[in-house]
């Protein structure tokens, strides 16, 4: 039996919840683009917590508050849904335990351990498991990173804020990594206008959404090889299960990028468009530049610009056109 | 005679005017900010050209437009202004020639040439005659970058958003250079709330109008001692007459800060924020971060970052901890 998928409504609803404790983000104009080609930055960095997972992380706990509150949560993230949830839970008074990859960026690991939560180092391979064994084990309500409707529903509220705010757009680029956000904001926009193009965007060293699309079945990689892109936060080596089915249904592509194309898009929003983006979240921009021939000539286009968490000495490399080693 | 000051009515009709052609910037929330004093930052920096100088030269340039369309248009700038004045130019068709001080940065520089503006540079202490030379002999409509009711009516735009935003705020922080953004947000703020403080901010090596404020007339450093700040904003030697009249009726207090407050707040917008400042724009973060003594300790807080026209080489410099040397 397959999951039914999120709803416009369901969006609407989390976009309720959210009202007042997450950031409503701008959509920023970039001024060089192309004259026939506008471009908007749904500057998701600017959050609190540096990335749109904010927006997934209190839909889901607001929904399981009751049980939260009394057992604590748990999840497993590399960075941005960990801080996230450390960050809602602080908001809310709740114990959090977050399982995080020992590949994770040591900045953002201290982000999440400055807010108060307890944080677990594993092997990459082992982050879902010991969450799932902490949820089963300890009985703490387990917070997915994207594998689940609540999740897809507060993401999709990034969707519902790019349509209000341009409801003329044309296309949005969207990162992709488990799939939650572009499950989410893909559900929103077409739900509105199924006429705007919706593509995703991953790093060229961890396509595995690309290859699940064009294949028409949900492929994985393995994490030696997904983990060799700078862009941290899409590594996941697969979109998931509930992820895919909104993927199939509902994005028109997805693009890939290389290392060279993040760094220098890394570069050109803080040169362009003062923005601090993480590669992640500059994924989108590199398309945007690199990837015309895909893309529709003409028209107005929205790029996520999906989370902001990035060392200073990252940035600092980046910058100096000295970031695409890792 | 003294000329009337701006009145909030001004700036209402800017903001009519402006509406469409300026990005009107978000209020973003400093997540670190202390729980008695949440801060907001005012982010400027993310208008097309970089800064809010757009407002100002916008609403002047419209003002003028009949004439300015004849004979095309002259300024003068350290960088900021420059870039606005040339982009409206482009925006509208103008001809445009812009005066700029030997010691502006090369991007600024660079910046205004790529929007088609003619470039003359002179040394900092004939900006402003060879401008007004330009406009008496060669019949070029002046556009002045800060002593003007109509570039300070349009500054103040920035001041009637942020009151709409926030409409019970308690503090805003507002650099100052030549003084047009602090008059026109100082207008806007006091004549809707008077009890809301408004507080200017200036680095301690370009210090002009504090020590203004702080005499009550209105005094001028020389160019060789504002010229050693980083904060190339706002090393004008003196506020304009028109802004100084506004300063002493609404501005409750300048306060000044090192070089190395400087850097740390730039770097902390980066690393908290995810926004790009400049010097001249970190200003107001570090007089929150650094003059608590001197301020309210409790209220709702706005800082203004005036702009993000910085080099990513000196972002890079800023970022490792190297960037008090300009």
């Amino acid at each position: 039996m397959e999951a039914p998928l999120v709803t416009l409504e369901d969006i609407r609803a989390a976009a309720g919840r959210l009202q007042g404790s997450v950031f409503r983000t701008p959509l920023v104009p970039y001024a060089p683009a192309d004259p026939g080609r506008p471009l908007w930055l749904k500057a998701e960095s600017l959050q609190p917590t540096g990335a749109f997972k904010l927006r997934g992380a209190f839909n889901k706990i607001a929904a399981v508050l009751d049980q939260a509150k009394r057992s604590g949560i748990v999840t497993h993230s590399s960075g941005n849904h960990a801080r996230a949830v450390a960050w809602v839970a602080r908001e809310l008074g709740l114990r959090a335990v977050v399982v995080m990859p020992d590949a994770a960026p040591v900045e953002k690991v201290e982000a999440v351990r400055a807010l108060g939560a307890e944080v677990v180092i594993v092997p990459p391979e082992r982050r879902d498991t010991e969450a799932e064994r902490l949820a089963g084990e300890e009985g703490y309500v387990l917070v997915p990173p994207y594998d689940d409707p609540a999740i897809i529903a507060g993401q999709g509220t990034a969707g519902l804020e790019i349509m209000e705010d341009l409801p003329d757009l044309d296309v949005v680029l969207v990162p992709v990594s488990g799939g939650g956000l572009i499950s989410g904001v893909a559900t929103a926009v077409k739900s509105l206008r199924p006429e705007v193009q919706v593509v995703g965007v991953e790093p060229e060293l961890a396509g595995d959404a690309a290859e699940s699309l064009r294949s028409g079945r949900l492929v994985a990689w393995d994490v030696g090889r997904t983990y060799r892109t700078m862009a941290d936060g899409l590594r996941t080596t697969s979109v998931g299960r509930l992820p895919w089915e909104h993927i199939r249904r509902y994005v028109d592509d997805i693009l890939l990028v290389s290392e060279e194309e993040i760094g220098a898009a890394s570069r050109a929003l803080v040169a362009d468009a003062r923005l601090v983006a993480e590669p992640s979240g500059a994924v989108t921009l590199a398309a945007y530049l690199n990837r015309r021939d895909s893309l529709p000539p003409q028209g107005r286009y929205v790029a996520v610009v999906s989370g902001g968490s990035v060392s200073p000495r990252l940035l600092a490399r980046l910058l100096t056109g000295d970031g695409t080693e890792p």
